[in-house]
Order: C-alpha cells, then sequence, then structure tokens
C-alpha cells in the first residue's frame, strides 16, 4: 500500500497520499431493520449487519468510498439467500405483502448503482434477494454443447464445473471472479474476448425469470424467428422485469490452440487504422486490444512511447497460424512492428496480469483519497476520431478543474466490423472529503461527451441508477413506454428494483 | 410446363397432371372498394383491381393455390404506396380516423400469411401500404461499412445501389429477388449463408419506425449494453407494433476468394455428424448445406444415394484454403468423401441454381393441382435425430393418408453451433379442388411434430397468421403479455397488421 501510495504520487505529481482505513464491522451503525421476515422463509433470511453491510453497496467508485469511509447508505433491511426457485417466488411473494422493495444480487459487482436499496420512498422496507446458494450447472448436453447453469453461479464456480466435461463458457469480463451468470445476463455483459461471439447475450439458448406476475421460460433452441425473441427483453431489463433463475446457456470445447503477438504503432491513429482492418477482415481474433501510448506504458510496461495492440488467436480446433498471420500483415500495412515476433505462447502477460489486478489496484487507491473512475462506450467508427478527440480534451480540462490535474487513457475492450468499443481509464488526486463531488462532476462530464458525440453511455458496464439520466436521452422515448408497459405486467407493483433503468 | 407435369407425374407415380390456367385480370370480380382516401392522399393512393388484387396475398401455398383459381379474398380497399416518410404518417393518421386496418406490404413474399388484408371484423375496411417507393439507400458510410437503406428496397435494388461502393449487403434469402429490407427486419429474416453472421438480425446498427403512436428511432452503434435492445422488440414484430421506414445496416465488402467442395456421406447420419462438428470448430463456412439423399439426388444431381454437403468459404480480405482445409480434415473424419475435390469455382452450381429456381418451380406445381409446401425450424442437436425421425415417419404417413402418396426431404439451411435448421419439402399428387384443405392438414401434422419435438414453429418463415396457432404454444405466456402491452403503448387502436403475431 504504501509503495503504491509513492508510485501514485509520482505518476500524478503531488507530494504525498494518505491512507484511509476502512471500518471495522463493529465501527458500523445500521439502522434497525424495518422488515422481519415471516417464519417460513427465516431460514434463508438475515439481518446481520455483516449480511446487510456486505449487499449496500456494488462495486462503483462512489459504492467503494462510501464503504471505506463507514457510511453505510441505505441498507437493505433483510437479505435473503435462495436455495431454489421456489424459493425465490416466495421471497417475492412476501415482498409483495408487506410493501417491500425487491433488489436482485448476483455477484455484487455493479459499477452503476444496479444492486444497492437505494429504492427511493413509498416502500416498507428493502429486501436484497442474493442468488449466490442458486450456483449449480444443472445439466450439460455434450450433443449440442449447452449446460443449464443457475443464475447464482459465480464465473470461478461455472468454469470449475464445466472443466471436467471439457467445455468453458469462456465468458470472462473483468469482473469474472465476483459477478455471476444472472448478473451477466441483466446487465448485457461483454467478455473479455474482443470479437464475434464475446457478449453474453449470444450465449443464451434460453432462459427462465420468476416475476411477480409468474415464471416466464423460453424455448430451448439455437436460433430462432418466431416472433420477437422474449430472450432478448430479459437480457439488459437489470432486475426490473424478473429475476433470472437459471438458463441454457452456449459453451465451447477448451482452447488448446493459441497464438497472440504485440504490436507497437507510433500513434493512436496508426494503431486505431489497423484494428479496424483486422475488425473488418473477419478474422475474428479472440484478443484485439488497443492500448494508447499511455496505457501501454502504465499497464504492458511498453517503454517507447508506442500504442500497443494486443492481439490473439485461440481454438479448440485447428491451428490459427493462418488467421494471426494475415491479422499480422494487416497490421504492418499500417505500420505495426512486432520488436517479438509472433509467439504461440502469451506475449501479452504483463497486460493480462494488469488487467486482472485492475479492480483490486482500483480500491486501494479510493483508499488512498484518489478519483480512480473508467468509463467505457462504443461507436461507430466513423465518429471515433471525434469522439476520442473531444473525450480526452473535455476529461484533461475537467481533470485540471475538478482536481487540479490527473491522467486519462484510453484502450479498446471490443472491436465491431463497425466501430470500436473505447474505454477510459481516469486516475487523479482528490481529498477524502472531496472525492464523491468530484467523482460526480467528472463523471457528468463524460457521460456528456460521450453521448453528445454519439456513443452509448455504455456498453458493457449497464445503466442501472448512476447512467439512467443519460440512458434516458439516448433511449428511444417510445421504447420507454415499452420497457414501462412490459414491467407493468410482470411486475404490477413495481417492487423490483425500484430507479434501476427506469424511474419510479 | 408440360415437361414439368410429365416429369412430376412419373416422380410421385400417378398417371397424368391437369393444369389450372390463372385468371386474367378481367376475370376477377372484386367488391367494391369500402374506403376513399381523402384528397391529400388520393395520388398515392389506388383502388384499381390490378393494385387490389396484387396485394390480396403473399406466396404461401394457400396463396398462390386460390391466386390460381382466381379466387380474391379480403382484398385490400386501398393500396397506398408512400413516396416518403411523412406519407407512412399521413396513411396511419387517414387508417386511424377512418376505422381501417393498416396492412404493411414489403415484396409480398410472405409464406404465412402475414401480408393479406384478412384483419377479421371490426374494421371500416383495410389499406395495405406498399412501401415499395421508398427504395433508395440513403447514406453509404465508408468508414464503419455501413449504409442506410429504405425499409421498401428490394433485394437486387439494395445490391445495384451498394455496388458502385464495393459493398454488399450480403443477406439473400431464397426470396431475395421480391423481398424488402422491411420485410427482412420484421420477420427476423435469416440469409443464404450458413453460420454466424446471416441472420438480418445482426446486421442492424438502428432502425426507425412509424408507429400510430409516433416515430421510434434508435441510436446507431456498433453494439450496446444499455437496456434491452429497442431494435430487439421491432425485429420479428412482423408490422403489428409499427412499420419500419428505415434501418443503418453494416455492409460488407464483395468476397473476391472462395472455395466450396461438395461431400459426399453415406447416410444422412454421417453428414450430420460431419456437420455438427463443422458448426462447433468456429471456421464459419458461408455455406453448409446438407442435402438428404433424395433431396441431393433432385436438386443436385447426385446420382449414388449419398447425402450431400455443399461447403463454401468467402472472404473479401484473405484466400480461404487454411478454412476449408480443415473443413474438409473434419468432413473426413466423419465419412465426407470429395468425389471431384476442392475447387474455388462454384462446385456447388447445379445446387445453387435449384435453389433459385425452386419458388417458380412451386407456383407451376400448384398450377398442375400438386402440393408443394416447405417448412422449416431449428433444435438443439441432442433433439435432431428425433425430430428429423418423426417428422420423416408422421409427414410420410400423413401424406400416405391425406394424398395417397408423395415425397418428403430435408436439407439444413442453417447451422448453429448447438443444433441445425431443418428444412423440409413435400411434394404429393393432389386435386385442384382439394388442394387447400389436404394442404392445411399436412401443415398441421408438420407443425404439432416440429413443436413436439423441441424445434420452433419458424427459424426464418416468420408468424403471420398460418403458424400463430403454434406460435401460442411456443411463446412464453408472460412474453405474449408483454407483447400486447407493447402494442397496446404503440398502437392503441390495434389497427396494425390485426391477427398477425397475436390474437386480436
Amino acid at each position: 500500500m504504501s509503495a503504491l501510495a509513492t508510485a501514485v504520487a509520482d505518476r500524478l505529481g503531488v507530494s504525498q497520499l494518505e491512507r484511509c482505513q476502512p471500518p471495522a464491522l463493529s465501527d458500523l451503525n445500521l439502522a434497525p431493520p424495518r422488515l422481519t421476515p415471516p417464519p417460513s422463509l427465516a431460514s434463508i433470511c438475515s439481518t446481520q449487519v455483516y449480511d446487510r453491510a456486505a449487499h449496500t453497496y456494488g462495486k462503483s467508485f462512489s459504492d467503494v468510498v462510501r464503504a471505506v469511509h463507514g457510511q453505510v447508505e441505505h441498507p437493505p433491511d433483510v437479505v435473503a439467500f435462495p436455495t431454489k426457485e421456489s424459493e425465490v417466488v416466495a421471497v417475492l411473494d412476501w415482498c409483495s405483502v408487506a410493501g417491500a422493495a425487491a433488489v436482485p444480487y448476483g455477484g455484487g459487482s455493479s459499477v452503476v448503482d444496479g444492486v444497492s436499496c437505494n429504492v427511493g420512498d413509498g416502500w416498507a422496507g428493502a429486501v436484497s434477494i442474493d442468488l449466490g446458494r442458486l450456483n449449480r450447472v444443472l445439466d450439460v448436453d455434450q450433443v449440442s454443447r449447452a449446460a443449464r447453469i443457475q443464475a447464482g453461479a459465480m464465473g470461478p464456480g461455472i468454469e470449475d464445473q464445466l472443466r471436467p466435461h471439457g467445455y468453458t463458457l469462456r465468458h470472462f469480463p473483468q469482473s469474472f471472479e465476483f459477478s455471476s451468470l444472472g448478473g451477466w445476463l441483466a446487465t448485457r455483459s461483454g467478455g473479455h474476448y474482443a470479437t464475434n461471439y464475446t457478449h453474453i447475450d449470444d450465449f443464451v439458448e434460453s432462459l427462465r425469470a420468476v416475476t411477480p406476475a409468474g415464471v416466464l421460460e423460453s424455448r430451448r433452441l439455437p436460433g430462432s424467428g418466431a416472433g420477437p425473441s422474449p430472450d432478448r427483453l430479459m437480457l439488459g431489463s437489470e432486475g426490473i422485469l424478473g429475476i433470472i433463475t437459471e438458463a441454457w446457456m452456449r459453451v465451447q470445447d477448451r482452447p488448446t490452440h493459441r497464438s497472440s503477438a504485440s504490436v507497437h504503432f507510433a500513434t493512436m491513429a496508426d494503431g486505431v487504422a489497423a484494428v479496424r482492418a483486422i475488425g473488418q477482415a473477419a478474422l475474428f481474433p479472440s484478443n484485439c486490444r488497443l492500448l494508447d501510448p499511455d496505457e501501454a506504458a502504465g499497464s504492458a510496461g511498453v517503454g517507447d512511447g508506442s500504442a500497443l495492440l494486443v492481439l490473439g488467436f485461440e481454438s479448440a480446433d485447428h491451428p490459427m497460424d493462418a488467421w494471426m498471420d494475415r491479422a499480422v500483415e494487416l497490421a504492418r500495412d499500417h505500420g505495426g512492428t512486432l520488436p517479438e515476433g509472433v509467439r504461440s505462447s502469451s506475449a501479452a502477460g504483463a497486460w493480462r496480469s494488469a488487467f486482472l489486478r485492475a479492480p483490486y489496484g482500483r480500491d486501494a487507491l479510493v483508499q488512498l483519497g484518489c478519483i480512480a473512475e473508467t468509463f467505457e462506450t462504443a461507436c461507430t467508427w466513423d465518429r471515433f476520431d471525434a469522439l476520442h478527440g473531444e473525450v480526452m480534451t473535455t476529461m484533461e480540462q475537467a481533470l485540471k478543474e475538478v482536481c487540479g490535474g490527473g491522467t486519462v487513457t484510453c484502450r479498446f475492450t471490443h472491436v465491431y466490423p463497425d466501430g470500436p468499443a473505447p474505454y477510459f481509464t481516469l486516475l487523479a488526486p482528490s481529498r477524502h472529503r472531496s472525492q464523491l463531488a468530484q467523482w460526480a462532476e467528472l463523471k457528468a462530464a463524460a457521460s456528456e461527451v460521450v453521448l453528445a458525440h454519439g456513443g452509448t453511455i455504455t456498453h458493457h458496464h449497464a445503466v442501472g441508477r448512476d447512467h439512467r439520466r443519460w440512458y434516458e436521452l439516448q433511449r428511444p422515448p417510445l421504447f420507454a413506454e415499452v420497457l414501462r408497459a412490459a414491467k407493468a405486467r410482470l411486475d404490477p407493483g413495481g417492487m423490483l428494483n425500484p430507479g434501476v433503468l427506469i424511474s419510479g
């Protein structure tokens, strides 16, 4: 921690960073719960301070700041831990009778205030419904290569259960360790992989959800043209239409052939042109992350001021040499160089471990009183240059005004034929009492500039409450009406995740 | 025609086939129109017999039978030909005031009674809204490789307008010549290509639709995780929620590298195993059509009783040898043989031309008093053997009982990692006065067996009115409620395409 404090102080050019110690459990002072679970549910419900405090926040910057400072705002009155779907139904029934808001909770990794019990007025209390005990892979279909998985299963648990069958879900968001299948589905999670099948949306054969109006289950199919997709309505519904309890998911054989390369570009613009060419060539690299020079220096140890493209191919079926050869050729056509050549081992090891460590580092930076925030979007290629330029200028200016300085860097997380998904990282000095206000100011500046330049308010972080203001500008007004109508049918009392995605 | 009559009579083992001559326009006797367009719309509206008759039916078997026999049931009272979006709005406004049903009409190629004015009681009349004059490519974005296209543009017109830019939409349903972008979007059209990006769904960046409640337009994005996708609600909505007027579509560079092969298998089962392996290897062939022995003999001239796999790869960027080599290796591992080797020209020419000619042949067969029908589905691999076996047995039996004989054959149109989309073709002798009743009996038998064995009622033919009965069994009941709620918001008077997708 003190090494980090020194390194960050150096990077930000500030004299010192003071660490704020997170509170002990015994320091927390929660209001007494306003709800008492009925005897039939008592064994799966908790009103313990630990459980309530642990389910108060997700993992957004403001969540972590408040948690570190022992501010426990809007804790759930009760945390329910259903062990089977019928108990999810029973908990919702009880919430309905009790006039309580019901907040689905998967891994708790929301960075958009999507899992808190900040549900507004008019409720007798709030129940956090933790799906974590619905954590099993229930069926594996070796012929179709699919698995029926409970929604509360977390990333590592899913992989552990699929591994003996030779399978992987191959969905690795940065939150992998602390996020669940149900959360991925409810938020349209983006996986680690850069192209083609990477969004969780595309792995769904069917899903099952408990709504206050009953259970909704779609037919398990590899593809269908029968009306609008019921699954696509639930995907991205962020817990406001129902609680996803399980899904049949497409799984994959575990990759055995890998090829990766690190390509250097003199400028970010050269790298962008190369990535566009590779993304439009239908080669479908598993990894195609472009890091701007600052990020390449900070995350992957690139010392020569280059932008870095981490390029990877993998397959469970065949060597990927022809694929990589062509991608490298395209990269070279756009000025790329490969100081290390193509390697079959992971040339991207440094970057990968930085990627996995980043969320832990963020929490430490919060304790040091810094602003450490990321925001992400996607836009078509024709708008990227303007969006990128304006975001960098606007945020550098905002950091100067709000924090007296700081850094903003950019990388691509996903690449589509028609555009990239740029991901921006802010790091700035702050003061412990100003972090939240400064963060809110920066968040607003970032969201506005992204939206003004044709980006989406979120490519894979979800909407929650934090993005709702801008989502409302982006979402077609008539589609908002449809969402409200859908909610009115499935959740007539409006008790599911109030304030998320649509206003109350 | 007489050569066809002889060939089909031989194949079906019947003595002769009598040709029914389609009526002349002057033979048609339509009830007078019940509606008169207001003066402001008179110039874009027609009540001519030709226009009304031409917009009475789609292209289903029963449509063609009735047309051939001069039965013009439920003709539109008026056909509107809007030339710009504001005229679509004006026509809907007029329909609303006049109490008329409004039926969107693209290319008129619906095979599920999706474009007729069979709208039920309670309407002062029905207006067929033909989008055919909204047929332009409005914008081409050379950076993102995308184009803004009006919904009434037909397949060939789209390609003609994209070709000068070096682009193709590369969406070639069998109806390509006579179907429109708007129709493809409204019915979730499946393209000609077998794997990966082939459904029209996946080419949509954004779309724009006129609803009775106003215009709905989504933001143009390469990807997004901001709430449920508004586009995915309109995709497959079959004209009941709004009239799609234009969309930003992902286009592609025109392929320059092609490789194709014809692989023979001793049995259909061997071919199925090979296709499953190829489909799960992430090679993404553009063509991967498996024809059962009867279909291989009939459509591709295969004379040795083999099942035939038509395998193709294409790219605008790079030679596809490595891809094809691995796919052929997988096919050989499953007993496939390549009598002609791999060729860079189209080895599948015979099949391709049969595929393109088939719809014309179907219309001729109708005139000869035959039953000539196709139905299609998709199911996961684990269910395919039972579904295929039961469909073949059930339909052979049904053909015997209903028509005294006939043939049923199967091919795959699309292949997913987790299952195929099998497509069945029926050919049977009938009598001119019995065709419709016999067709209805066969259609019901086919739909029931497909649904009972885990298939979807339609993979790419849509629901319309013809499939609605079975779609209602497949669709989650709560999703039906959501669809109704969406319709109530977007089309409060329920005037858009009554009876399609949901009951009135």
